[in-house]
């Protein structure tokens, strides 16, 4: 490396570490806490996949007499493992509230980290009637376990569900990293606070949007490429978003919407409703019609 | 850990392993054997990309002294990793299917195995004309070698005509599972069961959707977000599905079908036709004939 | 394995090593360097990342005395690791226009190496933009670290911008290699070739595809589905693509396209444009229109 | 690569795989199952580790609530995996002994699985007075806990009380792998067929021996570097070893023996003999005398 | 598993959870933080060596231009990843000591790690010492370079002097995992209080013991096998050990001491002596005498 | 960490990173090539067992139909690995000898790893005729195949085999990393350069020292803790030691040298002759005499 290299090397990491670069959005003093783990939260999700699912993701020869001990240990290490996330959840709002002092995030988190196992057996529930929806929706499943196992829009649910569960617990950023990191492997975003009835099923699945203000019903299917979304976005006196008000579609229960329909703002679509594929839909949908593209 | 701390997880653990948790579709009883394993598969899908396309994803250096000792050692390897891929595949079936004994799974699995293998040049063959096809038809193609290095469309028909070929060796599964990784690395789904012929080029890719009773045949080319799926669905008497019915369209040779364009049911897309993007086709197009939206 | 295995094995190794087999576009002699490695690209890509956003994915505690040891470390890294990228691109297209001698591609790829260092400055401040228009344009964003860590358009524009930067430079094939790598994860597709102005922001994201042609001005908002691509291809008289040529749409400033919207062809969006959902554009759109879909 | 080297290449591998070259010692035809795997045997023994040591080894947090979870989910795959490992030693030993046909291995690999585990209260017994011996034999042991995490006596006794056990039940080879491993670890050498009694204590540890046919009463003291060996090999009629005799110490309860002695043959050394370092001993020695060097 | 199998796995598991079972020694409720890892713990003396030997263990290329950042950034994380390690080391102590409060123990650790990294320079000095005696020392050395990177006796030297800095510090468990991970890869057993001077050779180094209240002057030079041994132990009234009395030799300034010899109790080898293989030592040396076996 | 902590922390990265902090020994200038790495040298050495001993240390199921792709793809790694390692070695050496100009070493590494492949089927002839003594001279040894699996003389002499033909071809540094890697696992030292003849066998090793000028016949035994050491070191007239003088014993064919004798200086150990454990010798020993310890 001649002398020249070295210089410019030099002088590109002054200007990357000079604080006036770093801008209004990307500050320097901003984290001071670990940020939430990528991997142990996949590692996370493994285990949950384990214990609602064993005799898919668990050790094979799982059976009455040794299943406790794995549900307990997997549990176990869900439990200290979670907590730590959650807690990185909780300092990561508390830095960005400005509120330097954190020391309850601990307790808080531990807490939350229980609150949520002990919803895992409702999530189980509410995860089997997504798998038999699954299996009783599509011609093309030849078994039970092959929707459990090979289906992105099973994987999905199984994240969403576990996310929605966390965030109605009041854990900060966990859930959307939990939804963004099964939205990068099937195609599919749904919102963490969006509320899914049981027995939702999505075909195929790349393409699907669902807003996080949307209510959707028990037995409802969607195929890809479906928008549930927003359609425009209230403004305060200053121009800035308001956030947080309902604008996503309310999907009443029994409704088909087939792929690339597009749904948006809070329009409601009632029950037993079928909307037709590459459908545009801004304006609420009787019970029981049928909306066809042309 | 405080002792009413110590009581919820204990009571977590005992409801997730009470039997009547399992609810109808995730029996515990229901697997013995092991599942198929996604990072095996994932390191046997490798192993044939290099065996197939040596060039680019065998060590450097290969020449004509060494590549039969790679290929042979690598081949070797996929012999009797897949064995024991297709003999999960069998057994998951065999359980499914109540038959506690499967012992002749084995040495079906084995003889599978080497069926495929000797699949193997007729696979390079033709993904060789679909490399080919990929080249000639994207105007942003620098070199032939770009598209088998980087263009999703490339690496899914890899997944794809594998996965056919272990479908029409009858391998439970294991097909479904590979075009299902292919499917959430690429946003591409394509059922192993469809037939597809020569020089297929999908560009972009993403949300592409192609069913599992599809035929399609030589020169045809499909861009990102099309869907070539089912009409509706029949049912038997008792309302249930009926599985395994030609529900989807057959896409004759020459055709081009543009971006978002959706073909459902068992339609026939004429030779050389050319669909527009975000069209709506339930009928059957004439050969040569221009499909356009609006 | 008895005999005739052996047989079957020996003789699928010797069709798949022999010369005649890989057909025109596989060429065994085509690569005696190394490919460029997906792996080590992943690496460097969490290594940039760190160095632009280090409150997010440097080490916890990163402070103004030891920032510049972290960020000094990082870069060392990425200029070696990426000149050894940038090598082997230099020489898979040396060796595909048949230059049997690159000797001279190690100084060229240092020298690009240390191009692109230098350019990371205003990739952070292009970046730090970017990040504000999330924040501003979602309603759903909490906060904008959430937009940084969590959100698709915003991975997907750190790859996009540093391969853009690599492609200027002048290296061949890493930079889509980058894109693809991006692709998979976002199903955002956008050609390193592309031109993005300030401010640009893609909500939700899966099937977004921006061809290699686009010029798109300041302060721009695209949804998830939205295709900005090519019409028609040029052929020369022999019936070639005609590769390079300008066939993508302009987008100026100001300008939002709607979810699933297809914009084709060398047209114009003039300047505050509104274009709605699912729309079908292959015409030139006045500066403030708005859109609709029907 | 130029053709003369290709050609050495071929040539070298010719003559590896010339079935002449292998020699009376390492035929080829020898193996044809797996052969045990080191690195599965260490994470084997670190589960068994973590059963025996919870407090040391486990989780934090383990507690009386999850003691069981734990131990239980470790117990079974030391359960499974040890089995493999198991079944492997036996067929190594079938396949040697030119027993051609194994099935019987899986079903009795199992039962000496299960005869193992149920071995492990008593071992944990025996390694506990082990413990307590180091703590009250070392002036330098600060505390109990430091002599199980950190001291190589501790470490090896742990392997030889599990090897000797698996010894006890009929396993080839496995235990001797499993010494070994701790050998090259601790630089001490014991043979897992060697019998020792309570409270055994080694000091430091590198260099000492204990040959195969050793009888070790309790609370015996060895520093480094002292070996328990044969003195003579009995040869049959035709020169060769006789493989089997007793050949090593008997040691009584309470002696000691310090770094580098050296004890020979069938010798019986008398309880509560003390041995000093460096001595040569090939006869027996009273019960309550001091053997000192020069 | 048959039924009877069952019972015998869960009787093994209550068996090995019964408080009863853990005995005087292994209590279950001794450890309630996390121990120290070995892992972590190997991965700090890689830092440590990289920052002390640059331009053997760090990357290659370092110059004046970048070595700064490179030490910086590998020094903080020896600081925050040693803290955490001298953290467990602590709170191992405190419980041990039935302080179940350690709230302290954290600041401590921090201010200890700090105390740590200020002790590398002179441990650099003395280290370049021990290499330069090392290359005279052996007329086997071809380089200096062949020393620092392969000679056991320089690894297990940057161990010791690594371990007793952190000894003298005041740090608990830490610094004797540190001598143990060492001895086992180096079969040499340094007590991290031991205290030795400015160049200090070892060559070969299997079996070498140094006790921990050894005092080794400046430029001595010791072989493999040698013994710094305690002699006797004392008890007290009680019968037991009395921990802590000097009970090891003294080694003056340029002492040679040959292989295997056995050096034992408080006694003091003159400045200059000559020390034989094979000789056993339990008495003062006169300085520059020369002492033979035999 | 607060302003007073950083300031310390800054301070030591700048004593740190000072030139003159570096000695006389460790300077920073001295590389700028890449050090060889004991990770690839490991790799290297687990394909070179697999190709020397296949049916032990390759995959299962090797057999006549597959062995030569094996072969051939392993062999084709160690060349292009050994390649690298050997011309860092060669590069370090250039370094040291103040060369800054090593453009030859990469074609000179290439023709060493040739040579050294040609070596492999004599290093194969030799380490089974080890392999057989080291059986047949073991009462303990079950099975052939227990030498070759678990015996650490074995293991030793595979890597002495290899790094003495590597020394023989010139490779510098390489060699004595091989070994010392193999002294780290077994305890036993043999320097690169040292001559064995065939059939030699160590029992237990541990501790074994054999100098770079030893000359080992044929059909010799040694046991644990023997030296073959040096009696003295003869210096220049400035003081200095004279490097590479034959200094250490002669063993004739057919001796034994039981445990821990020590032999020193260029000594001769005449044919068939019996040294007792703990001798010492520094004469010639007559042809089949028999030397004890007292």
């Amino acid at each position: 490396m001649d002398l020249k290299k070295r210089d410019r090397f030099v002088h590109v990491v002054g200007q990357l570490c000079c604080p006036g670069s770093f801008g209004p959005v990307v500050s320097l003093h901003a984290r001071s806490a670990a940020m939430p783990s990528r991997d142990d939260l996949t590692a996370i999700m493994e285990l949950i996949r384990a214990v609602i699912f064993p005799g898919y993701y668990m050790e094979p020869d799982i059976n009455a007499a040794n299943i406790s001990f794995y549900t307990g240990a997997k549990l176990d290490k869900v439990l200290s493992a979670l907590k730590e996330q959650i807690k990185r959840g909780l300092c990561f709002e508390c830095v960005n509230r400005g509120n330097k002092d954190c020391t309850g995030c601990d307790s808080i988190a531990e807490e939350k980290a229980y609150s949520f196992i002990e919803a895992l057996p409702e999530i189980r529930r509410m995860l089997s009637l997504d798998v038999e929806a699954a299996f009783e929706g599509d011609p093309a499943a030849v078994d039970v376990g092959e929707t459990i196992f090979c289906y992105p829009g099973v994987r999905m649910m199984t994240s969403y569900r576990v996310a929605h569960a966390l965030y109605n617990i009041g854990v900060p950023l966990i859930p959307r990293i939990i939804t963004e990191m099964a939205h990068s492997e099937t195609g599919i975003d749904i919102h963490p606070r969006a509320r899914i009835g049981e027995r939702f099923f999505m075909d195929h699945g790349t393409g699907i949007v669902i807003g996080g203000t949307c209510v959707i019903g028990n037995n409802v299917k969607v195929y890809q490429g479906v928008t549930l979304g927003a359609k425009s976005f209230h403004k305060d006196e200053e121009g800035n978003l308001v956030k947080g008000v309902p604008r996503h579609p309310i999907v009443e229960d029994d409704v088909v919407i087939y792929s690339n329909a597009t749904i948006l703002g809070r329009v409601t679509i009632g029950k037993g409703a079928v909307i037709g594929g590459n459908t545009w839909i801004i304006e609420d949908v009787p019970a029981g019609s049928r909306i066809l593209n042309r």
